[in-house]
């Protein structure tokens, strides 16, 4: 079986490339000197390019030609589907169309900047056009009988979605979240507590520490966007931030907890297999969306937080706290949405995105388009286009058909939230006193242990007995506006 | 010339990828939690297989080829000029034996630290035997014509040194300095102060501050041994470590500043090629030495450190200081020797590695041939040989022929401050004061810009005008033993 050992080889290889790959991008974004920007970029390029050659490579195919049919043992049967699937998917698509990609994606982050800065859309369009033509070009490369050119985008994120589910679910969502959110205005509005800097950082630190966060295999640091990355086993890296006196740092902390929790729950005998890593983008988010809506917003651990914010010196009722943590009010801006409307800020994308890549939607019409949305979904007027179409990063770079991750990650949350509960009852009374211990294992023997093994629509299947559902996160957003949710 | 782009392109890749090499390497000692070692031991190996494939490939053969007696501009020549030498010198040693080499390093620092720690000879005599046995081995295949085993590893780290010439330096020091020893041990004895590491701190971040160390393109951080890196252009990073209450944060924080600034004022179109980085180790050495011995301990910079500390909170005068940071007091220990007995500890290294090398000491004679060598160089009784000839980690790991260029360092160190001095005149005034522009120019004009351009002797010859010589360090120590000394 020399096959079979020269893949495993080349998979643990890629493995230790990727993971110091993930490191010097860890390094940029929270250690290395502002002015070494350049040299990084080469750095990385060089990286990536190295990756990409040895991931493509020919005796790949050959490995995998031999190992045909060949008697596996289970293991041994999902590593060899999964490279298998990586190594087709990496190598349909051309060389120059690669190298393409990969300079439009980065000349448009840069036009996007300027142009966002200057609320610009004129001068963002060409770009954006470009990678759009570019990714529907990658789309017809790698699509698979019968997926649509959109689905075959979706499949970078999350293998094996289909357009026409995302169609339902946000739908569905999109009918029903309008109401709820005008009745949340109302019963739990959007409140600010000014917590001093010091105080956050002693809270989230010591929540974290209670958590299991410990310094001999975790860091958390400070970015200006908070993210987690994970460099191999036992080396977790969280980072958060402390600008905005308000409780950020808090759910921004436990949120890339969660994603960082996913990661080192998987298999141990996973790692550095095709199989390591998280399966999909949305069941990532579902991961750290639940830390952060059904944990860090839960009324029982706020007696938690609001605890350890006392100690940091920063005195809050739960209750007060709770409040804060979960206020509605509809505004532009994605990512300081709370948990009712940020999935109504990613339906429009989601709506938009589809339409733009299946030709529906000319690059002309979109920031009208957006405008609309905004109005229709969450009755909010948008200020210009660099709050509007121009808002996020992803579109600039190229990434069509990540959005419907943000969203579907709330929704598997609360339908896992709800499997758990069902399964060893509710977690009230242990929040309140910070025992975790139960979800942490419960997640890890039905989501975080498998890796790759089970593809999005399979894990939730078999974690929670059904398909994805809406019905799971209405009822834990209803108690918001003043409506019986889960537990009522 | 497609060869020329195609040798290009692959040096700046092998760059790129040393760089994040380097970075991994650092975060390791800096930044990483500690159970993730196992984790990042993979990760460097396969780093470091990845780069040996690259850059012993026969395609860069086949360029070298192509381009024998080419037309190339200066700069092209000595690239390609040292590409040659490493590619050359990165092929003739054979795969299993590149294996067995890497193989017998990590046992044998495993190994090392055991018997260190039960300062057991025995056990570590095995370990000690087969590394040299390997050393001798590859010793056999890089040897270039009329080489000697030992200059053969020599070249390693010092390409083109003559173990004769060293014989000649370190003989004539090994005779000299030992009565320097007695009579500084009267004039100049050792002195403790004891700083609060706030203090130490504070003077260390303001004095790297004046020195230039800016936080947009420097680290500073703090790790169990110091040392510094160049991760890429602008990406300089120095640790140091604050435990004593003495000064020696103050020394080794100077110390890796003068082999960063090296890398830095190196000229910036040698970047990614085979003449990035500094040409020896005995060059690079003589850089962090002429910081620490020649500014941190000179009369006039005690000045600066005074007030740094005094601004830190903790009152010294530039004389006390001065007299602590040159106290001298022969001891068993190499890493914590002052600057008159420092050689010393080298000389001994030297004589016995090379003896050992060149089959004219067997290992079972080494405990005692050290302790005799401690006693007749030293005047010291050694007390076990886990701080005898167990003490440093190099042998442990096969680095033989690394020893000789701490004392080269000092050696080389003191002749260019001559030779500048003599250029642009006394220092004493400008150091006083922390004016160390016209020290940076020099050396980055006559030293630092070449990068590998020049090797260690032909760039020593060419800063001042004269080969290595033992005489300038001589005067720079004398004034310890009380005698006149460089500027009497």
């Amino acid at each position: 079986m020399k096959a079979l050992e020269n893949l495993r080889g080349r998979l643990a290889e890629l493995a230790d490339l990727s993971a110091v790959q993930m490191l010097a991008g860890w390094d940029q974004l929270v250690m290395m000197p502002s002015q070494a920007g350049p040299a990084r970029a080469e750095q990385l390029g060089t990286m990536a390019r190295v990756i990409h050659e040895r991931e493509t490579s020919d005796d790949i195919g050959e490995w995998l030609t031999e190992l045909d049919g060949a008697e596996l043992s289970e293991l041994d049967r999902d590593i060899v589907r999964i490279a298998r699937r990586d190594w087709e998917r990496a190598r349909v698509v051309p060389e120059e169309l690669a190298v393409e990609l990969a300079r439009a994606s980065a000349d448009g982050q840069e036009i996007w900047q300027r142009a966002r800065a200057e609320d610009d859309y004129a001068a963002f369009r060409p770009a954006l056009e470009r990678n759009l033509e570019l990714a529907r070009e990658r789309a017809r490369c790698v699509a698979l009988d019968g997926q649509s050119m959109y689905e075959a985008l979706l499949s970078d994120f999350d293998f094996g979605l289909r357009a026409d589910e995302l169609r339902d679910v946000f739908g569905a969502l999109g009918e029903k979240l309008p109401a709820l959110v005008s009745e949340a205005q109302e019963h739990s509005p959007r409140r600010r507590l000014d917590v001093p800097v010091a105080a956050q950082r002693a809270a989230v630190e010591s929540t974290l520490a209670r958590l299991g966060v410990e310094h001999t295999s975790w860091r958390l640091d400070v970015s200006t966007h908070p993210f987690s990355t994970q460099i191999g086993l036992d080396d977790s890296r969280i980072t958060t931030r402390y600008g905005d006196g308000g409780v950020e740092s808090l759910l921004s902390s436990l949120h890339e907890y969660g994603h960082s929790l996913y990661e080192r729950q998987i298999d141990r005998e996973l790692a550095r297999t095709s199989l390591s890593g998280g399966t999909s983008m949305s069941i990532h988010e579902s991961q750290s969306k639940l830390w952060e809506n059904h944990v860090a917003r839960s009324p029982a651990f706020a007696h938690v937080l609001s605890a350890e914010l006392g100690r940091g010196g920063f005195a809050v009722s739960p209750a007060d706290l709770h409040a804060t943590l979960v206020g509605v009010e509809p505004s532009e801006i994605r990512v300081s949405a709370d948990p009712l409307t940020y999935p109504l800020h990613i339906i429009l994308r989601f709506e938009l995105e589809l339409a733009l890549i299946e030709g529906e939607l000319s690059t002309a019409d979109l920031p009208g388009a957006w405008r609309d949305g905004m109005h229709r979904l969450l009755g909010v007027e948008v200020s210009g286009d660099a709050l509007g179409c121009m808002q996020d990063v992803h579109w600039s770079d190229g990434a069509f058909g990540y959005f419907p991750s943000y969203a579907l990650g709330c929704l598997i949350a609360a339908q896992l939230w709800e499997a758990m509960e069902s399964d060893i009852g509710a977690r009230e009374d242990g929040l309140r006193e910070c025992d975790v211990a139960p979800i942490q294992a419960w997640l890890g023997e039905n989501v975080h242990r498998y890796g790759r093994r089970l593809d999005t629509n399979e894990l939730i299947e078999r974690a929670t007995g059904r398909a994805l559902d809406v019905e799971p996160f209405l009822r834990y957003v209803a108690p918001l506006a003043g409506r019986p949710g889960a537990a009522a």
